[in-house]
């Protein structure tokens, strides 16, 4: 029997980094550290430099360097696992999180000239600013009938590649200059671990364009958008992409002595957070849906055709798992909207019984939600606080609440928000569905799921289907990341040959599930269609208040 | 110059009753003593009787008389005022709020056999018991066309007189047996003070069928409701009505003994609390909206001539004053929604700033508000927490907020209910000027006006129209009926000879008021039509989401 083999995977979050150490034969973790990004999310003022407008998300690419410093070398001696044992290094990251840098590979942001220029910054993902050109690219690709506008399910987001670029030329046309590459950050990680530039197809299918098989659209397009972009794919983009699970090239020897690890261990090609969390709950086949659950969820699934499902934010083959449609859908805010609600509108009765009970007031706030049946509250609400992503792909709607009476309680509201939320993964399924993909079971990841049974429950018996739990709940993205780790490796190596030999090895669910309970879902059936007309009445123009509200707002600020 | 005359005003709210002494020839309140009822508002469990069900409300008579010995009597000391000087006696009354008594008066609730019966006490306004009895009213006034469905708006309350008598007759046919007479509590403390049954046209009108020189519906109508109902006006409730300020009497030696006042000083006929408050804001011609604000709002408007506005609580000749037809709508809460808001939602921060500057936390709230312009919070609400009265009366319809996003502020969300509140004022009013009857200002009385400036302003703002507020506010009501006392007596005991020369003397409005700004007007005429929008959509029928979740919750709890 040979010695345990260990793969390393390392997940790029919003606020960190984290470093994992996975024994290969089985998945075992054997260590996690977690290193916070020292300029964290630059949305205010960039340091020493400028101020920076409303919607603005930055991050400084030096902090990801980082986090390779201080948290890979912390996971090998936590986990006591030599360099050479480690066999394959695999990475995950935010998207699109895309940053200019020199032929070289030099971030613009590292350079004198640019450390106060916000545009030579990567963008984060939830970037916000780039929504004029936004709108240019989806009138432009639905002029032109772009492939693009179906893809992501008909509409290209502000958040996404080349809405950031051409804001970069709009905006800093001296950087766009002076850029020779514009590069998500993900992929620029795995060139500077192994001094190759070799991008990855899933980042680039779900937010570059870029489609297999036909590559990106057009430089008559491109032209269209601005005209000193005909060239754009070739000048700064490039038109090579490598495949999920491959390996970019080994570690190079600078890399390997900053961070401990043998020199030329092989590293796989950048991987999307939410995308490679998918094979590590397991899911290799279609009809289980993955739901990475934290702030917002994101709604991952695997179909054997392509089908133009409503809503998707992006639809790509081999784009989670070779062979497969990867469809991606999400809410935009479940999470965020508990936490609004905790911030916002707890009464001082629940702060003052967690007090007297000595738990925390959302504990309260729980057992009070839990002790109601599906209908009891009368309440209803709009899960919309940011928007709606999938299915209406609409980010002026905003949140409804309705039904209160006098006697309305905060344990009753709290309820209704997460039904709501769940009323939201009920419509992506259903959109699933009408288009002939199944989703017979939904299994859960990320921070909510171990914070909220009650939750995990209503999501169960709103949409009629058995939740399990990946093991681990919160660290899949990073376990996925070494996964692919151990897939760049190769089998020869002590690694596998494809990820579906390394999910049905290293990934797991737990034993724990949340069962549907018929009569609870008999109710949730009356709710959601309460829930569905609503949805329609406000999300689909046939009164269009929540934009009129907003213009309101606006206009009021000037 | 002949010595100053004053006059006594009894107020009967909904937990207690307050005397006011008053100079006639300005007005001037020289005294107010304020007596809580013993038993107070009895809806849990009978004292030493029976627990009640839900939406019972009840009082003991008792009461009333309880604080004609206290109240008057502190009243007179207070202000310092002889029984001599004192030259008439008004009331006033909650309604309706009827009584079982035998035909010496006495209260059934008082006779030993029935001090265990529910139903032999008086029904308080809020006693909301007798629905079934109220849709079986409805069911036969509509088949049969009859004139009080079009008096009450197209629907006669639960909480009035002859759903509560059928309801004794349903469940208690022993008291509808043994009673005498069934009458409102404001009538039968007049009988009480001056010996002789006289019963009000304003609360027999408003609450009662009885239409000014036609009398009730016929014995066919009450025999259709119940068999032994077909005579019920001639055996329980009286043919003889008589109008306001009219004196029903002098006060009896025992009363006057009692409460240290002359006797046979007039008593002016019964009143209603809402109704009295018109004059005693100085509003005796149309154009003037009187609202009464506290937990929930009366509007009353005087009228020329007859019309059928929509949702009307009721329309009668001489209601308010002789000559006139008295409109009477209102929303039935508002002061309670802020009541709610402030004890289920409003979240720490807002409970620390108040500790830390100091004030009530409901000054930081009004603080924070106020601070907003129009349209800013980007929230719209509808104010139905508990149901609608004008003009959809409906009490099924319940309370929406729209419009929340992330940033979604506790100030912002006070904001928009208090303008939802606003508009649906501004509903009633657009309800009487769609039908020809003018609102040009509005005058405002109640708690609410003195505690919330804020309130007052936006109120002008929506309806677009300035705002008077009365002198006195709190207690205008007992002023109206201490004017009453003042006609009763009439000019030549120093009185007056009709409620419109009282109320050029005696009431007074503040020199205080409030203005429309045209540019909050403006922005609030596009807010009001999202409002009224979604008024229609949920009140009129497009969607009867709420009334199915309120089926829901009632199955739920089953």
């Amino acid at each position: 029997m040979s010695k345990d083999k260990f793969a390393l995977g390392i997940d790029y979050g919003t606020e960190s980094g984290r470093a994992v150490l996975v024994r290969v034969r089985d998945g075992k973790l054997l260590a996690s550290a977690v290193v916070p990004y020292p300029d964290g999310v630059i949305d205010e003022r960039l340091p020493g430099g400028p101020k920076l407008e409303p919607d603005w998300a930055l991050q400084n690419p030096l902090d990801y360097l980082y986090v390779l410093e201080k948290a890979v070398p912390k996971a090998l001696k936590e986990a006591k696992v030599k360099a050479e044992e480690v066999i394959g290094i695999g990475t995950d990251f935010t998207a699109s999180s895309p940053m200019p840098v020199k032929s070289d590979g030099t971030p613009l942001s590292a350079l004198p000239k640019f450390r106060k220029t916000p545009h030579a910054y990567v963008k984060l993902w939830k970037h916000h600013a780039a929504q004029p050109e936004a709108n240019r690219i989806n009138e432009a690709g639905r002029d032109r009938n772009e492939e693009f506008i179906r893809i992501y399910g008909g509409k290209y987001s502000s958040e996404w590649f080349f809405s950031k670029l051409l804001q970069v030329l709009d905006e800093a046309p001296g950087v766009y200059d002076t850029m020779d590459r514009f590069i998500e950050a993900g992929d620029w990680l795995v060139w500077q671990l192994t001094g190759h530039e070799k991008r990855n197809t899933c980042t680039a299918g779900y937010k570059g364009m870029w489609v297999k098989g036909q590559g990106f659209p057009s430089s008559d397009f491109f032209r269209t958008l601005h005209p000193r972009m005909e060239n754009v794919i070739e000048e700064k983009v490039g038109l090579d992409y490598f495949p999920l699970g491959s390996s970019a090239g080994g570690l190079t020897a600078e890399w390997a002595k900053k961070t401990g690890l043998k020199e030329a261990t092989p590293v796989a090609t950048g991987n999307v957070d939410a995308h490679v969390a998918v094979p590590a709950c397991g899911v290799i086949e279609p009809g289980s849906l993955v739901m990475i659950m934290g702030t917002s969820i994101c709604h991952m699934l695997l179909g054997r055709e392509k089908q133009m499902v409503e809503g998707m934010c992006g639809t790509v083959e081999d784009g989670i798992v070779p062979g497969l449609w990867g469809y991606e859908a999400g809410q935009s805010a479940v999470g965020d909207i508990f936490a609004w609600f905790f911030e916002h509108a707890v009464p001082a009765y629940v702060h003052q019984e967690a007090r007297q009970t000595k738990v925390p007031f959302q504990v309260v706030l729980e057992k009070g939600a839990a002790a109601l049946k599906p209908g009891e509250s009368g309440l209803l609400a709009l899960d919309w606080w940011n928007g709606n992503r999938s299915v209406l792909v609409d980010v002026d709607l905003t949140g409804v609440l309705l039904g209160m009476t006098l006697a309305t309680r905060a344990e009753e509201i709290y309820r209704a928000l997460i039904e709501a939320t769940a009323f939201g993964t009920r419509t992506i399924i259903e959109a699933f569905e009408a288009k002939g993909i199944t989703v017979s079971e939904l299994v859960a990841c990320g921070g909510l799921p171990e914070k909220n049974r009650l939750l995990m429950q209503i999501y169960a018996d709103v949409t009629g289907r058995e939740i399990k739990l990946a093991d681990p709940l919160q660290t899949c993205s990073a376990l996925g990341a070494a996964m692919h780790g151990a897939v760049a490796a190769g089998a020869a190596a002590g690694g596998y040959d494809s990820i579906f030999a390394a999910a049905r090895k290293m990934a797991h669910v737990q034993k724990l599930t949340f069962k549907p309970r018929a009569e609870c879902h008999a109710v949730y059936d009356k709710l959601y269609a309460e829930y569905h007309t609503l949805h329609d009445y406000f999300g689909r123009g046939a009164n269009d208040v929540m934009k009129r509200m907003k213009n309101l707002k606006r206009e009021s600020s000037i």
